[in-house]
């Protein structure tokens, strides 16, 4: 039986375990260093930076959701999904599209205008679903990222 | 002389007319339903989505920049940039640079491990400057959105 339920403190171990679990599947596990500690501080404390549900399948851990707010200026509040991500020993039963969907759920209760995320343009299985959900893929959109040493010297320019 | 400043609720006025030019500089003025009473309780209120910057040229309003917090379960917290923009007649002046780093300052000051933002495939002169500064263009990753009638249709099977 699938239950999904939002992740507590204590789900800090099975959640850094899944990130990770997430990360090799991408082949970028060499740049994850979150820890059971940020992820406690971060996402469970006064000024929680994100929220996450777990899926478990007959009582096992099987899946998870992590998302946040974002604000978008063309049409206002929105939800980002961060990470989607079933194990490998539960896909094809339907639990991703019931985790999207229960972050759907929520980002409709909260008056949310839409729900954006990213996908590896190799991940065909994943992309078939989101299409068949009616997700648009923003092709024009070139994804920026500024980290390390650029960062910081383009902020000691401030 | 260049200032560049805090938005405050005083700006609504401002930064919907920046973000309106910004949309039809992308092209995408059709998609921009924002209205100043969402700016001023979105932004401005007791639970800010968001933080802006008007830069401003001999007391002229010239550009803005306007970001968010997200977080990464690879590394943790980071800024995302949802807009720059530096109004046609104030452009080649470093404006935008300025703008930009700023918010770096922001993030290096916030203890964040990037900055992520987006940009138009066709938006070489932006391209050309954030290369300038060391940013990196993941191009494996595809943007996907979920809104309207999609997102209602899945929410309804949680």
């Amino acid at each position: 039986m699938l239950r999904i339920r939002p992740a507590t403190i204590d789900d800090t171990a099975l959640l850094v375990a899944m990130i990770r679990e997430l990360a090799d599947y991408e082949h970028e596990l060499d740049q994850v260093t979150i820890t059971e500690g940020d992820l406690r501080r971060d996402g469970f404390g006064d000024n929680p930076q994100f929220r996450a549900l777990v899926a478990e399948c007959d009582g096992q851990p099987a899946g998870y959701a992590l998302f946040f707010e974002y604000y978008s200026t063309w049409v206002g509040r929105g939800l980002y999904l961060e990470d989607l991500f079933v194990r490998e020993e539960f896909r094809g039963r339907g639990i991703g599209t019931a985790l999207l969907a229960r972050v759907a759920r929520i980002a409709i209760d909260e008056h949310c205008c839409g729900m954006h995320w990213e996908v590896l343009n190799w991940n065909t299985k994943a992309i078939e679903m989101y299409k068949a959900i009616g997700a648009e893929f923003r092709e024009q959109w070139r994804r920026v990222l500024l980290q390390g040493d650029a960062l910081e010297a383009l902020a000691r320019k401030a």
